[in-house]
């Protein structure tokens, strides 16, 4: 039933073509979950993906991608700017826009994370940029110096989201800084990533004022690398208006080589009434 | 997380061989935008679409064509036949069905449209046919004279839409007439197309009685090209039942080579309370 | 506006390189209907389907499969495992998970089937398993002799189905045998299919207990190739707490070559008012 897609092969075996073209990839994955002390469920998804780029004659490299899953309004928006993203980059830096993420979390980003699903995705920080969609980042670097500033969509929507930042490297050590604010409520977010052989800590630390109500978010996770094998932990906690919960997560993930890893992780916390565990195999292609 | 997708190597690269192939590609835009006097938005699209291709042992051409986000029923339909298309082509002309326009919009077409969203596609006319899908046409051409015959979905949603219509080329200059039906309703419509040196103007008139209701509409459209710019005008003028408005936009495209061009275009008229604007890039993969 | 697809073409050329990767194909149908009795409606579609697959650097193979209009959860649900599926396979057989028929559907399978469109595949047996997913089964084969085991999601939608089956291969006659089992429901189900020349035959018996009530269903089809043409034809009976009906249909398939065939073919019987059909070109890409 499948058959391979090229329309044409001359093209394909002459260099430099200087059309646009567009690469398929996806992700899999198949084991077993738990979430929240829920019974034992199978997991399985398939996504594929696509990746378009292409050069303006002047230099311009130009391109977005989507997500089959994610193509149309319904179920996200590739059509109408809500899911997927575009970008266009030259000397200029790079502008992006889409389902982009803001410049704090570009810079900042998340810990770690563990498991085959992600267990509820604790080790992600709260961010109060890209929710009203498309998004526009632009992103530029100098050297070892990352500038990053975003914003929402001005439109109809209501008050518009802001976002700047700083990136900065030094050997091992990567560190970002970011500042966004939407109406009357703000975020700043700084985080540290550093390798020592083979571990990698980060450290996040973000305080918010959300329309009067004060947020606070941090955590730290570990990497270590055991030849084909990663160990990965983090601990995350939030406050919100003097309400408190922690979570942290434990997980390991095994590389078989092709695009292939065994994955497995447990995530429990104040966040949690039970344990999440889960376990099986990745799948890039 | 994006590789390259080839099932078989061997068969890329033996010449000749028979077997029906899919290509990808796709658009994307990234801009800004403001329609009718709102407030400034962002404009941001990427879309992947798949065109399928096979030729039988016999000759006859087949194929087909479908975007990702119009793939699904709820989506659109091209499982349904409600969006996408097939085709086979022979000595007999091309047979289409699926989301197919009927006969006098192959024939006569639209106006050339402005701006990198088309801003409300003022420049479109209206036609009958194509509301009931899967609908099917036939083209025929006989050297410089084309034919089309076109029938909407003949099952049980109703009255059936038909429509006739020929085109003819002589040098620099197409024009096509058209007739369409559909119930109580009927449609006449013609346009010419005639290149002058830099410069392609068309022009559009269709009359249609809407069960016993006047329709008409016309209008003309300039595309001049100056070396890798195009500028487009358009003019375009609907009434019915006596009641008339109107609507008139210019816009700009600059091909940046690659698939990529900036675009932008004005649109206003009665048909709007306030101009509408965009500008931004777009991008062909 | 289609181009060609490839990300590297460095890639395409070197052979060997191990990285998993996608095909894209797809399937097509341009024709005419008539179901139970309803006005004749033209019928078309196009869909496109992605195989994704990879070896790990131990061998194992893995990789999964999705069509694009059962890509997102609105639609299918590729992302969450109730459309399209993934597997793992080595030495231990093959492991799938997602949208998998149960056990006894792998082995015993349905009956052919007449048509472009199916007419509403009556020529389909009635199975308990898949219907809670993602659903997993485990294929194993030992010479001619083929094991099957499955279990729907285990999660919280109720009673687990499960499913054991073998199959066994004996020159041109195969036979399977299946048993799955639902809360206070099971079913057994048996089939046979032989190779006389040009001709096959195929016989299957299944016999149910659903909640308490009987519930039967038999039939046959014949397959009969005549060089590029294969005729087909099919009777099957379902009898429910002793209600009765039978539905019968035969048909014609062409190969044209090149992934196209012309189908046709009528269904009647006690479980339609009036008879079915339909008639056209059927593509795959």
């Amino acid at each position: 039933m499948k058959k391979v897609l090229l329309a044409s092969t001359a093209l394909v075996l002459s260099a430099g073509v200087a059309a646009a073209d567009v690469s398929v990839g996806g992700d899999g994955r198949m084991g077993i979950v738990s979430l929240n002390g829920a019974d034992v469920s199978f997991t399985s998804r398939i996504r594929i993906s696509f990746s378009a780029s292409g050069e303006t004659d002047g230099g311009l490299a130009f391109g977005g991608s989507i997500r089959a899953d994610n193509a149309s309004t319904v179920d996200g928006g590739g059509d109408v700017g809500t899911a997927g993203s575009v970008f266009v980059e030259g000397a200029f830096g790079k502008l992006s826009m889409g389902d982009v993420s803001g410049a704090p979390e570009a810079a900042v980003g998340d810990l770690s994370g563990v498991g085959l699903t992600g267990l509820g995705d604790f080790n992600e920080m709260v961010y109060l940029s890209n929710s009203d969609r498309p998004a526009a980042r632009w992103d530029y670097s100098m050297g070892d110096l990352g500038l990053h500033v975003s914003a929402d969509n001005p439109g109809p929507a209501g008050d518009q989201a802001y976002g700047v930042a700083v990136t900065y490297a030094m050997g091992d050590i990567s560190m970002g800084l970011g500042y966004e604010s939407v109406g009357s409520s703000d975020h700043i977010i700084g985080g540290v990533s550093a390798g020592f052989g083979d571990a990698t800590v980060k450290v996040i630390y973000g305080t918010a004022d959300l329309a009067g109500v004060d947020f606070d978010q941090y955590g730290a996770s570990l990497d270590y690398v055991f030849g084909a094998a990663t160990v990965t932990a983090f601990y995350t906690k939030a406050e919100l208006g003097g309400v408190s919960g922690d979570a942290y997560g434990i997980g390991a993930a095994y590389d078989l080589g092709g695009g292939a890893s065994l994955k497995g992780g447990i995530v429990d916390g104040d966040a949690l009434t039970d344990a999440s565990y889960d376990f099986g195999i990745s799948m890039s292609f």
